[in-house]
């Protein structure tokens, strides 16, 4: 086990109708001006905007909207919200949708407090030293980051999309009510299946002692989420499969499947990459092309756990372990199938991708690699997994 | 999954010499003046409490000294402490040391502010409105007080020991190196890794939906400290195991192994009348011996869920489910006597039990059941179990 600081300290109200208890919330913790962020309409036309006005009327909370978050959100819109929000004063920034609503919402709480431009914090040239409170009402279960440290932007002028991770932006509360994700298409549930499971597969990959608690957590996480997964394909207002997709959404993502052991992503940063510059792509379809690609390459360098994810996990058992970690590869591939997710760049529309582009993008011109524990992921381990995309 | 509301704020700083950084950590939370709690002077001899201080002055931070705190800890001491702190008026309460050192500094947090008597909060007459925050510098791993919404203290008076739980307890940090514990004697390890597998069973046996990834999260728990609790028994400076039974102590009862079920206790309000009447009786020594009676009890009314624990904690796999759940059982009393466990009263110290005397304790002279999905525990059911201690 390593040293390490962990916090996650926001605060769950989960369960059916828990949004109409959204004004008493902010209430009590002396929220009386909320900035909100939305998505392009769903929540206006689903009637959720509506309840949560009337519970913040009804407790007497100002608030002013920011509309038109979308998918791979970008930092012109924040930048927008910056501007606003320092007009209008307030003392919670108040996410209603998703990642993307989510990530927006916190780069502006950050953002509100620096004179700089707020991108800096997603290229990692300043770290944040202040930010709003962030509250969140979720609409479905994918992002994690009701919960997580993590704040993802795409600039779409320079085509890069990155993240920053930092305790301050981790939501002070996140209301979850399981039925506001019936209504989640059948991609974006899968989408967010993925999302759930890539976080906590990212996580499970990083080296670790022989008895560790946190991948016993993951493999927990995984069975429950893929189980729930299946279910929710066929019988989208399951309840229980509902509640436990975002649940673990939070679970996922907020360092408890990573807690006292090293947390870094490896097909994030790809992904993170592919969908900065083929903006159509949707994250989770993205890994869902790409973390195949990079089990099958690191299977030679770390078998004994893709070995214990296809035991622990899969409830394989073949007596030859690198035979046992293909077969829990090829376990992931045929659940990707039942979700609907593509397979290779063509599947996601990509005919010709500029695969030099991206590693160097990936690798900030050949500057940097992604750490591995067993073989760390430089310009030509990413050009051989991309290629393998193909 | 049930609906519910769920924070658990504490930040962990894990890892070796952890501790001196305990006067940074008080001012960057502004804590200034700091009330210390600590038990009968181990932490004295181990010099730990000098650490400590050099680390508070080193910050020039104020503080006074509580010293006295003995298991199964007093109201008497927490009374004189809220005395002595309300004149030194501080604002943070930290408590160097385990369970009962936490314990009775959470009590004085709640009791600073209350006009009334503070054993109020834990015979239930009163619910706590506030509290000075509370710091812990963890010594033990076993209570996970540190973590955790309880406080359990003994009114040597009426021979009650009654716990309350509330979140404004919930410690806002806990510095956890597994070093200190390198010194905890063999039977006081012992009596941890019971406490540890006792708060995650007890979780484990409430009803849980098909697919509760929180019973998962207490397999996997359960598999990691029992595999560290022996561990620790032939090697007590094995750093991976100590630090193993260091975090689970803290999310054995942080309540994420019940996160999204109930999380009611069956066991503990037994043992807790059993070391409030006979006060030499340790805590985790009456708690390994009431469970197996309880279980064998409970094996006839719950046998798939003492099946999942002989499947997926202690890997047996009998065909017949009765016989499969009571090899799950067996397992835990080999476990229990590995690690030197008692197994009747008589090994308790206790000749003659006044089991009449203990059921009216738990049951509040027969007002009150302990809730149990399948079955409550009345007068009848607890003689029964009591009766099989002998």
């Amino acid at each position: 086990m390593i040293d390490f600081d962990f916090i996650s300290p926001t605060k769950i109200y989960f369960g059916t109708n828990k949004e109409e208890l959204v004004g008493q919330i902010c209430n009590e913790h002396g929220y009386k001006r909320v900035y909100i962020v939305i998505g392009q309409g769903s929540v206006k036309r689903s009637g959720l905007l509506d309840t949560v006005l009337d519970s913040l009327n009804a407790n007497d909370i100002k608030y002013q909207i920011l509309e038109g978050v979308r998918p791979n959100p970008t930092i012109d819109l924040c930048r927008k919200g910056i501007e606003e929000a320092r007009v209008f004063a307030p003392n919670l920034i108040l996410a209603i949708g998703g990642g993307s609503v989510i990530d927006t919402a916190k780069n502006i709480a950050v953002g509100y407090f620096y004179v700089g431009d707020s991108f800096d914090f997603n290229l990692h040239k300043v770290k944040p030293k202040k930010a709003l409170p962030i509250g969140v009402i979720l609409t479905i279960a994918a992002s994690g980051s009701e919960l997580s440290t993590s704040c993802v932007i795409q600039d779409d002028e320079t085509q890069i999309k990155q993240g920053f991770n930092d305790d301050i932006v981790r939501p002070v509360f996140a209301i979850e009510n399981p039925k506001l994700t019936y209504s989640v298409s059948k991609v974006q549930t899968a989408y967010g299946v993925v999302d759930i499971m890539m976080h906590t597969l990212e996580r499970y990959f990083n080296a670790s002692s022989d008895n560790e608690p946190a991948d016993g957590f993951a493999e927990a996480l995984l069975r429950s989420v893929i189980k729930a997964g299946k279910t929710v394909m066929n019988n989208p207002t399951d309840y229980d499969a509902r509640a436990v997709l975002m649940l673990m959404s939070s679970l996922s993502h907020n360092g408890m499947t990573s807690i006292g052991k090293n947390g870094g992503f490896f097909v994030h940063p790809i992904e993170h990459a592919v969908s900065g510059v083929y903006t159509n792509v949707a994250h989770a379809a993205g890994l869902a092309v790409i973390f195949p690609a990079w089990a099958k390459y690191y299977i030679n360098y770390d078998v004994d756990k893709f070995d214990s994810l296809a035991r622990n996990v899969f409830d394989l058992h073949n007596k030859n372990k690198i035979d046992n970690a293909k077969a829990g590869i090829n376990e992931i591939e045929k659940l990707f199938a039942i979700l609907g997710m593509p397979k290779t760049f063509k599947d996601l529309g990509i005919d010709n991708p500029d695969i030099d582009k991206l590693v160097n993008i990936i690798t900030n011109n050949g500057e940097r690699v992604i750490k591995h524990p067993k073989k760390d992921m430089d310009k030509e381990v990413l050009t051989t997994i991309l290629k393998s995309c193909l």
